[in-house]
């Protein structure tokens, strides 16, 4: 399936893209990719915004490695289609007919592109494009909901991990009979939004949203999503451990979804002894949260936010609809950028905080 | 206390060196300092070997950062002393006379030294010095064992929250009446070793011991400490996953000991459905394990691995009282390299896979 033999998909140089289905698999027809952002920014400015050149490496990429990875991002992006085919022992749950997008990164897809990118004109992350992809036993893909608008859907595919997690946590304090305090560093962001939404959902005692600048927290505030919002630098240890104080903590759950570097230290200090802190940020260091812990002698257990969860997105797309502030959330920053485009691969690499629609 | 104001110890240009004590704070008269290898090793070489010049360094970082941090590599060592007073609010639990290590690095410890280091040819890790050095609140102290050799409880302490971590996380399995399969990645290491007696110790359904050479499969199996033992390099997946697989795997609970990048995939990979990673290698990247566990639609819980568990030294160096296995692969480790130093802050920088005695 793969070259070298015995890499993972996405190391992977190249990948097989056979039309005929093993039995764990889906083929998909493929109507639009979504490239990454990094990904196409790349692309653009490698070939000065030439759209029939950035088409044409496109092409060269999906026909040389069967999948589309940017040689230098080492980024792909996400695909919209419809099912053709599902082999009889896949897991996916889905059926023919169904459209759906998937919740893996193109990196790992096995892609065949089938009209040229014809209807493209290599201006945009959005790619309009015939063809098909395989999807494997252990890829995943989301029916898109018919009662909202896809790219809604989209954004909150995005990031639906962080919800189901977060919810997983604090369901775990709620069985014990500890219903927890909870702290989302970056609460007014897309997965931070989702992340309050859903650590109430699952019965938090209260929610703490924990922004940078003032404007985020007056449209927090609004959304009506967090019990508390408070304002602070997450870099800033003492100065974010002083606000959660001053808003009810510290917390026993701490859910970090802010992209800057540096928060380990303010986070690991702003949660109760024996608490958790999530990190989804992929600006974690791994070493600064180890030996920030250690040097703390902070009795905290430490969590890689994974972006899988089994029904992560099917839960996150419930929150958008029982949650009118998380949906006003989402709707005003895509109003702000409609064309932003996602990779699973890439989740909280987009946004940077602050970088909220005014 | 620091400068500048705000920022937690390890980062800050200078610490405040008073010998007067806070009420939850302890002055400890210190007899020698271990430096950092790597920290040791980057003066050795900038001094073209020149012991009076790395003297003369050392005294001057102490005296104008008021602890022991090199610029270049950013880490310290640790210290053994006596204590020589304790504040009245300390949560240490040392009285003055104990005899004890730090276990949290030099960078993050307040430190005087009154001898110039006269004692020292500055041609060693090991330091001679008299001064005194201050541990806070939340520092981390143990008190060396009478009835052991030094050098042998410092190794052990020098890795110990390996062992609680693994313990506590084994326990939590136990509890819910569901003993797991423990795997251990490079359990022929330090931290490995510790971790399988930790596992096997709070109830493991069985262990198993993952190691790259076969000389280090002859050496863990002779000590005895793992069920089984397995040759297979963790950077490999599949590979891996196959020999995880032929042992008894797919682990509920896998902890990656070996410090060398790439083992995320292969460690999410051999580990079952709703099991936990925990991974205590500096080498972890965090985006690796992140997008990793969700390219492969695994749902495992990934832990970063915390050096701080409460007790973890006792435990520790119980397991190493307990385990004549443990205790026969930690002596064979230091005949080995009987000069080698540590870091608490570089825990398992040093040694690399396959790097036991012969």
């Amino acid at each position: 399936m793969l070259e070298p033999v015995g890499v993972l998909p996405q190391a992977a140089e190249r990948l097989d893209t056979r039309r005929e289905l093993w039995p764990d698999e889906v083929r998909v027809r493929v109507e639009r990719l979504n490239l990454d952002a990094a990904s196409f920014r790349q692309l653009e400015q490698a070939h000065h915004g030439d759209g029939a050149a950035v088409r044409a490496q496109v092409l060269d990429i999906v026909r040389s490695r069967g999948k589309m990875q940017n040689p230098v991002t080492g980024s792909g992006g996400m695909l919209i289609g419809t099912v053709e085919e599902v082999g009889r022992r896949s897991r996916l749950g889905v059926v023919a007919g169904d459209r759906v997008t998937t919740l893996v990164s193109l990196t790992l897809t096995p892609l065949v592109i089938e009209d040229g990118l014809r209807d493209w004109d290599g201006r945009s992350e959005q790619v309009p494009c015939t063809g098909y992809a395989i999807l494997f036993g252990r890829s995943i893909a989301a029916k898109i909901p018919e009662d909202l608008p896809a790219e809604l859907s989209l954004a909150v595919m995005d990031v639906c991990g962080a919800a189901a997690l977060t919810a997983r946590v604090v369901s775990e304090y709620v069985a014990r009979g500890k219903p927890p305090i909870v702290g989302v560093i970056g609460g007014a962001g897309k997965s931070g939004s989702l992340a309050l939404a859903a650590a109430r959902d699952a019965g938090a005692a209260s929610t703490i949203g924990i922004v940078p600048i003032q404007h985020e927290a007056d449209v927090l505030g609004a959304a009506g999503i967090a019990d508390v919002v408070t304002l602070a630098d997450a870099r800033d240890p003492v100065g974010l451990f002083d606000a959660v104080e001053a808003a009810g903590g510290p917390c026993d759950v701490t859910v970090v979804c802010v992209d800057v570097p540096g928060c380990e230290g303010g986070a690991i200090l702003s949660t109760a002894d024996r608490g958790t802190v999530v990190f989804f940020s992929m600006a974690t260091s791994f070493p600064a949260a180890a030996l920030g812990a250690e040097g703390l002698a902070a009795d905290v257990t430490m969590l890689i936010g994974n972006g899988y969860v089994p029904g992560h997105a099917d839960y996150a797309v419930g929150l958008l609809r029982s949650y009118a502030g998380v949906r006003s959330m989402f709707e005003r920053r895509l109003a702000a950028a409609p064309t932003a485009s996602a990779d699973p691969g890439a989740r909280q690499q987009g946004p940077q905080p602050g970088k909220m629609a005014p």
